[in-house]
């Protein structure tokens, strides 16, 4: 076979000799032990032929990369280079390894395990096929021991990218996969879709008995005092087996121990609570699998949060509709924690990374520790992109970062077809059935936006009604929501001003009358030094569309000039001199557009519950965007504007419009906002009007002290705009003796322009 | 034993022993004969007591009524008679039977069925306890052939009435069971809660191998041009056993046949349809069990006729809803059936008797009849009554009527609690398995106003996220909704004008824009005939509230004076000055406002899919209601206009307002009706005026050929009108050539008085 040429006549075998030899891992068994391997990727055009060559591959990653770090491409994120990536996706893909056979003591089994492989694939060991499977989201559990030889080979092919159709090249070719849809293009995406091994993978010996999986399930009482504990045990060979399973606090301390018992009562558990509500405490579970002579077989630790979670109609919201005739009333988006309506401030979360692959547990980290600084208690886990990786839940347990979990369904309509909704069906169980036991998990979600007509699925929609049901088999004791925006919740404007209307974010949001804004954005640009990074020196100034710029979403992004809005930035500030400075107005107008919003969602509390931003964070650096945080994880100007408004205690002012204009009165209504769990008490704000060295007090208010969770409004503050040499001014709001309380804002002034006054409301002149 | 006096030292073991004997029936065996039995019963206070007395029983039947006839009760239907089975409620109910052993051939197995036991029961035979069931909708099957003896007696004890709590005596009683909510008491249903034994019971002999349960499931290709049959064959040791399987057509011709083969293709079905848009075709369903010889050891038959149902979105919903902040568009509620869409004509079916077990198929035939007769192609079965016996079903399969069948949940919040979840799992699988085998099944539905404050259940209530799981995993093909309303869908008005804000019927419904109009009524009182069949003479009149006229719900039943609302009749027509005028004007109304709606609904199409007044019939004859039909089956003359507005082809004037004012101008839109499934040709509709014996053509209208399924608007005409000597007015719009479109409507008229022209929209004076 050496000598022999493969069909097409050239030496591949050779090198694929030469470079198995080089993978060969030898290792010696030691139960329990995880063994990565090296492994070597090739492609090729068809399932069937031989790849051309072979080159390294990093495990967990995406084939994109390992092409691109082989074949030296320039970066996808830098100019328009993501383009020459995109016959990647019409390739198939063999990832190989070899391994010498382990010493297996008597009984023990020997194991190929992946936690996800990305998306359709056939796993080969020697030669033979032993998984087809489909499904990025169901782990590898391959029991390799009756097949092992002295020197084994393992292959995974992959398929190329899963497409519907060929045309339209959009994420309608990814409404018949459950793998994220956000890859084929996205206003905020470049189309790069990441096939491959993209988590965890690793060779295991395992003793005969062997626990695969453990559920500490639980349902708490009425009181909360009192944990009715569940165990769940599933594995290998356990019949007759004993186990022991102990509970320690943080301290370590042993508060509950059972030799055998599944059914068990935990009095009086600390409970698990968001951050800004207590603490998010953590047990540690332990379970212990022995043999006949008490000897430890195996050891799994896990921790367990004790919370319950409700979701229960929105305050005021059973007296709608009113009259006959009468339609249903809104469904509930006012999530309860342990019996506390807490006010949910969140964020849209999108993948970290376009290669979900190379997201590591540090930039989970360092994402999630931004949330908890920007004073988020909720993360939405948007349909468009993956389920995360373990170390994103766990670090969200750490946290008291609640996580509203959506299945991989975003803007599309996935059919009622039979091989889709058993891949829906696999792919949901395995993630009901791992992510379920993180007490951050708030509620699952279908997916995103399916009830709109840019999806067309309706609740006829058999997916949904698999996943209602799965969810309510799998967890019926976390909510469900077939996906957002619900009735009475609300997606949207993404914009400072509608493009269409022209309204402004202050006056659309004073009229809006919702139980969630569950989405709704505000673009601004990269700062300059990122935009240096992407956007190549001779494109940089002045922006326009094509090129680099629309490439990072600057333009046609959504509709209009979006993302990078220089005609609405402009309208305020006048033209933009520098890039420097369009970047300043720009990201100027994100910080105010948001605070805005969560504000005035904050106002509208209890009937409203919720506000969460479209978007988080970024998959890539993008030179204009809905989000807060630039690639990988740089605060936006916008980021510590929203931070501000979403303080547990503030002052709150609340404005009809952006642009005043010398002559005309301003006003605002001042608001002291309050979702704490605890009383606040009296106080008083001053609120000042500074425009360069000017500064003046218009109004100082006498605030009554504030019941747990509950606002106050205050009065309205109003004052004629003297003449400015400015095109913009502050309002301060200061909380006497509480500066953590102070609020600031700016809007744009028009000196001696005396038109616009008459179409002002205008008080008290 | 004989001679031993039991603990409370009566007699009752003598008295019971000679019951026995005369209860005890003796058949020889033949295999799958039903042998139906005599009963008894008896009643005591507590489970353990031993009823006093045992009394005939009709089985199936009720316990109320059994001791009503017995013990010479007055009829419940008559004035305020129905208090006195109130104590009834709150008893134990043995029913007992006795039989011989029945002589077996080898193999057979005797088994006692009942199809349905009401509420919650043990059945014991010999003494030994052989089930404890809650649930009425679970059929009975005991294989009782180990446990016989020569002489063998069995009971069935019938705990009381459940109820969840004393006080309120309310329907929120039955918050926690499935049994019907409404004979806890409604607004038209006085409370009388029925117990015991409600539908078909035999013991029956049955073969060594039996098949329990036959399914021919099947689907239709998308062009409906294929049906790929799977035969679900479920039953007692069926292992290799041969079957034979035929379809025969209408005409008695096999068009398939299988033998052994559980999946076929069906070529070229003839479709099932609704009555009004095609044949309701059905074929006839015959398996055959075989033995190894080939004997046929059992034969099963039914009808089955080939449909695709879909509710699909209503045209122009997924334009809604427009702008920013967006919540998502409504859900379908256009069905659509064998691909066409259809606008569905129907009515609010409730429980045709206030105890089921004596609805007989005579009067389900009768009521049908009646249904089709009005024009309706669907009846929503309401989720406060019962689910309809067999013979229900196998009707509406036969006369083409579409069946919304309800689960047995209304106005109440249902538990998320493990036992109710239990029970509702058995008894909707119950339900599930039964239904879905006819062809008139449109959809399930979760049950009635769930999602109203009244109710207060919520989309996560789990009672609805398992029926919704219960309905994909057994009968995915038909579409579910959690209840009605749903968002876009309506419910009410129910009354001619609204009891706050004044505002008519008229104007309501021009204003209103909803996708299904799926509940609204208007009230009329019974005809006088009727009246004197259920109030004592000396209560007739005039009627008040108290006694009987409001133990009938004439008076308080829902709010203010309903169902009589004489205040609103006598303010459009003068005091009346007998019942007869009384009823005649309650009755007009009910006519005017029913087709004002239906009329109305219809011009909204395509927005608009659905019309289903409340309610069709009556449990008991009524005093006033919503009613169509009064008790047992006699249509009002509000029918006869319901009838009228539901042709599929009508002239159709729109309205504003029902009382019109000498010099007024009176005004109308003319509109053509057409719901056919084909076009109509142009035509000519004249506009008549006529009062007493003055008549006028006010306008003449030429229409166009209509599409199929497509109105046509027409024009307005306008008329001042004259001075007249009447209190009302016809409209009369006369089709030529088409007598069977034209349509008349009646109006109420005020001579000599201007004050009222002032207030009215006023043109062409």
């Amino acid at each position: 076979m050496l000598l022999k040429t493969n069909q097409s006549g050239n030496m591949k075998p050779i090198l694929t000799f030469i470079a198995l030899l080089f993978a060969i891992s030898v290792f010696s068994g030691t139960t329990g032990k995880q063994t990565f391997l090296k492994w070597e990727l090739g492609y090729s055009k068809t399932a069937t032929d031989m790849p051309s060559k072979w080159i390294p591959a990093a495990v967990p990653g995406a084939v994109q990369l390992d092409i691109a770090k082989a074949e030296k491409y320039e970066p996808y994120y830098f100019a328009e280079h993501w383009k020459d990536y995109l016959w990647m996706e019409d390739q198939f893909y063999t990832y190989r390894t070899t391994f010498q056979k382990p010493e297996l003591a008597s009984g023990e089994r020997f194991f190929f395990v992946s936690k996800g492989i990305d998306y359709q694939f056939r796993i080969f060991m020697n030669g033979e096929e032993l998984l087809n499977q489909e499904g990025m989201f169901t782990a590898v559990n391959l029991d390799l021991t009756d097949k092992l030889k002295d020197r084994n080979e393992l292959k995974i092919l992959i398929s190329p990218v899963p497409k519907k159709h060929q045309l339209p090249a959009d994420r309608s070719q990814a409404a018949n996969v459950a793998k994220p849809a956000v890859s084929y293009g996205w206003d905020w995406h470049p189309r790069l879709v990441p096939l491959g091994i993209w988590d965890e993978t690793y060779l295991e010996i395992r003793p005969a008995s062997y626990i695969d999986d453990f559920h500490v399930n639980y349902s708490l009482n009425k009181e909360l005092t009192n944990a009715e504990i569940k165990l769940e045990i599933s594995g290998q060979n356990l019949t007759g087996l004993p186990f022991v399973w102990t509970l320690s606090d943080e301290t370590g301390m042993v508060v509950l121990k059972s030799e055998g018992k599944t059914i068990l009562d935990f009095t009086d558990p600390q409970l698990w609570w968001p951050h800004d509500h207590g603490k998010p405490y953590l047990y540690t579970s332990t379970v212990q699998l022995l043999d006949a002579s008490g000897k430890v077989i195996q050891t799994r630790e896990s921790k367990i949060g004790f919370r319950r979670v409700k979701l229960v109609m929105n305050e005021g919201a059973w007296r709608e509709p009113d009259g006959f005739p009468k339609s249903r009333s809104v469904p509930p988006a006012q999530l309860e924690i342990n019996g506390r309506k807490i006010f949910c401030k969140g964020t849209n979360w999108v993948n970290p990374e376009i290669f979900p692959g190379i997201i590591t547990r540090e930039r989970y980290n360092e994402l999630l520790n931004l949330a908890k600084e920007a004073n988020f208690n909720i993360l939405r886990i948007w349909g468009g992109g993956i389920v995360n990786k373990e170390s994103f839940f766990d670090l969200c347990d750490e946290k008291g970062l609640l996580v509203w979990q959506e299945f991989p369904l975003a803007c599309n309509n996935y059919p009622d077809n039979v091989h889709y909704l058993s891949i829906l069906k696999q792919e949901s169980a395995s993630i009901i059935n791992r992510v379920k036991k993180h007490p951050s998990l708030a509620f699952w979600c279908g997916g995103n936006e399916l009830f709109n007509s840019w999806s067309g699925m309706t609740d006829q929609s058999l997916p949904l009604r698999l996943l209602n049901s799965q969810c309510l088999e799998l967890d019926p004791n976390s909510p469900f929501i077939p996906t957002s925006p619900l009735m009475g919740m609300a997606h949207g404007n993404y914009v400072f001003r509608d493009l269409q209307t022209k309204e402004e974010v202050f006056s659309n949001m004073a009229r809006a009358h919702y139980t969630a804004y569950t989405e709704f954005g505000m673009p601004a640009p990269a700062s300059v030094e990122i935009l240096k990074t992407i956007i190549p020196k001779e494109e940089l100034w002045p922006p326009k569309p094509g090129g680099s710029w629309e490439s990072h979403h600057a333009y046609k992004a959504w509709v209009g000039n979006t993302w990078l809005c220089q005609d609405i930035i402009e309208d305020y500030f006048g033209t933009s001199n520098t890039l420097e400075e369009l970047v300043a107005n720009g990201q100027l107008m994100q910080g105010e557009g948001y605070k805005c919003i969560y504000e005035e969602a904050r106002r509208q509390k209890p009937y409203c519950a919720m506000a969460a931003n479209w978007c988080y964070n970024e998959p890539w650096p993008t030179a204009a965007n809905n989000s807060l945080i630039s690639y990988p994880a740089i605060p936006k100007p916008g980021f510590f504007a929203v931070k501000n408004a979403c303080r547990p205690v503030l002052a709150s002012a609340k404005f009809s419009k952006f642009k005043w204009t010398e002559g005309e009165t301003f006003f605002a209504d001042v608001w002291m906002l309050n979702d704490l769990p605890t009383d606040v008490p009296a106080g008083k704000v001053k609120i000042k009007l500074v425009a360069g060295k000017s500064e003046m007090v218009v109004l100082s208010w006498d605030y009554s002290a504030m019941k747990a969770n509950v606002n106050q409004a205050g009065p309205t503050t109003r004052y004629k705009l003297p003449a400015w040499s400015t095109d913009r001014f502050k309002v301060i709001l200061e909380v006497e003796g509480h500066p953590e309380y102070n609020s600031e804002y700016i809007l744009a002034y028009q000196p001696r322009s005396v038109q616009r006054v008459r179409t002002t409301p205008v008080m008290n002149q």
